[in-house]
């Protein structure tokens, strides 16, 4: 099992070479059938592959995004000639865009491509305008400190969470918030990751997670490929696993979290959060502080987002119920903070309380 | 809506025509894509849809087993000629004899195969040998009588459960306990259609139940089609469902029931017993009284048969996960007696105690 754990993680997205070089993706569609990567060197063909899931999970999504600008630089590097930076730059601006258009709803696409542009700018505003070379050079430094600093968010994660993790636990994780998701090593799964390469022994069992099947498709398929012992479970066994013993401790991801502590997260999250507490088993949610909505004083207020019948009803190439039928598919549910054990953010674990994460945000903001 | 639900349940099993008549089964199989029936005139045919799941859930494999036997003296009859009790007799048994080979766990199987057998012989016991055609006829009146008390069975379970629900009310259940799986109107889902048929407005939510997606294939098609307002839902969501305030009731089928009260039923029950539990909303069990295990003290007692991971991995014809992982699949899980409110049963709606149990065996034994 070690061996096969020094692979680490699974990488979702890697630049390679210099600025005339390429973005690549792993083709997260086809898994766990298919283990593929895209190369990418042009800003449609990475606008098709965000639209079409190659890459998903909003961390990740960001991080594709920034090289997304490169890829614009790029473009009007290789196009020849002497290109100036005013040419590289519209072309940038062009490609971001184009790419913020790709995922309507993605906060951290938007986040990630503004950044961008601001470091456009700022390398357009020094005394002296630079190469074209230069400034794609710039760009692609800054898409690589995001991706450095998601990277290192989740390493800190892990590190504060895998403190909580004895050798030879069993943790129950649903939906994926691992490696896939992100720029680096995963959110709920990075916990996982650092403990054991610290050496503990961590087995993993994964909730499918339906309709979409995230656990089944992408956690199994990161932990397996990891050599992280992963077990597959059905959302409805997960009340047998507790009441069996077979989990010592919850860790799941997080899309949004009110000033309380109540955490939005994939549907069948709050479920599981009262199968734990009512088996006397710890609930985490491990999520950076960028997901603290400090606008928002509990969960009550987090709108949930209803999707297609057709996600429950054919979501595996052929009807599995009549057609017609009336569907309930939210695609999030909330998960009340007196369930939730503790938050496992990169500053460190913290309550889930208004003093608590209140305290986290003035941290911050110092 | 009443317009619909006045069409009544479906019938999974039926007889059509006399001794040289035939058995004909709903092809759950072909459910919810094709809604076909399977007309069965020889034993052979009937074993391999007994094996094929063609007719599934215990009672009604007990019904088309009994039938099966019949089947077995039509064999006799139509080979033509004068043919006696003793070569009907012998082709009966020969038909019991196979048929007890088809699904080799399940108890309503041998229950009505061994009643089917003693008819026979109390037949040919008599003072003067019957000729082999009122032999049939009297197996083929056992059959009927076998079905006919299923369906009883199922009725009163369905006039004391529609006594607890409610003008209004939606009822969450998991799995398949419905017309589908006896030779009736069910048993979790029969209050349903006797409280539609008394004219109350009830709603039920599916669990759709991975991982063989029973609710999805079997409940909702059967309620659609009944005229009986039904939501599917995935497991994950019952938690949100309850949340949110959505259902006012749990029914559920079991598969067997300890003297204490605790219940064994399709693997999630339990889970949804315990949401239920954490949101004040009842929890029913609908069962007849033949489910009690009086050998049995309580659920811990209960061996829990476990299935092939390709349930879970490739239950929808191509892989959900990657090849080669550990997969928990339990077929069952227990809901002990204190999450359960009350158990419906033929005899009335009785506590789930061992006192309540205990009871209701007497009652049965005198």
């Amino acid at each position: 099992m070690t061996k096969r754990a020094l692979r680490g993680p699974p990488r979702a997205v890697l630049w390679r070479g210099g600025v005339r070089g390429r973005l690549s993706l792993l083709e997260q569609t086809l898994l766990p059938e298919k283990c593929l990567r895209v190369e990418i060197e042009d800003v449609e063909t990475l606008w098709g592959a965000i639209r079409r899931l190659v890459v998903r999970g909003a961390p990740a999504i960001g991080v594709a995004a920034a090289y997304g600008a490169v890829l614009g630089a790029r473009e009007a590097l290789v196009r020849g000639g002497d290109v100036g930076a005013r040419e590289v730059a519209a072309s940038v601006l062009r490609a971001i865009e184009r790419l913020a258009t790709s995922r309507p709803t993605a906060v951290n696409l938007f986040w990630a491509l503004d950044r961008m542009r601001r470091r456009l700018e700022c390398l357009l505003a020094g005394p002296r305008l630079p190469s074209g070379e230069a400034l794609a050079r710039g760009l692609l430094a800054e898409a690589k400190a995001i991706h450095r600093e998601d990277a290192e968010l989740c390493r800190s994660i892990g590190t504060h969470g895998a403190g909580l993790l004895r050798d030879g636990w069993t943790i129950l994780t649903h939906c994926n918030a691992g490696a896939l998701a992100t720029g680096g090593s995963g959110t709920a799964l990075s916990p996982v990751y650092e403990a054991c390469r610290a050496g503990k022994r961590i087995c993993v069992i994964a909730d499918e997670t339906r309709p979409l099947l995230q656990g089944a498709r992408l956690t199994a398929w990161e932990l397996h490929r990891a050599g992280v012992p992963v077990t597959l479970i059905c959302d409805g066994m997960a009340a047998s696993v507790f009441a069996s013993g077979r989990s010592d401790c919850v860790i799941v991801g997080a899309d949004r979290i009110a000033r309380n502590g109540d955490v939005a997260n994939k549907i069948g999250t709050y479920g599981v959060a009262v199968l734990a507490r009512a088996h006397g088993v710890p609930f985490y949610v491990a999520a950076p502080s960028t997901t603290f909505d400090a606008g928002l004083s509990n969960g009550a207020g987090i709108p949930i987002e209803m999707r297609s019948p057709l996600e429950v009803t054919e979501g595996f190439g052929r009807p599995t119920a009549p057609r017609g039928i009336e569907v309930y598919n939210p695609a999030f549910d909330v998960t009340p903070a007196r369930l939730v054990t503790g938050i496992i953010t990169e500053r460190g674990v913290i309550r889930a309380t208004m003093a608590a994460v209140g305290g986290l945000l003035r941290s911050l903001a110092t």
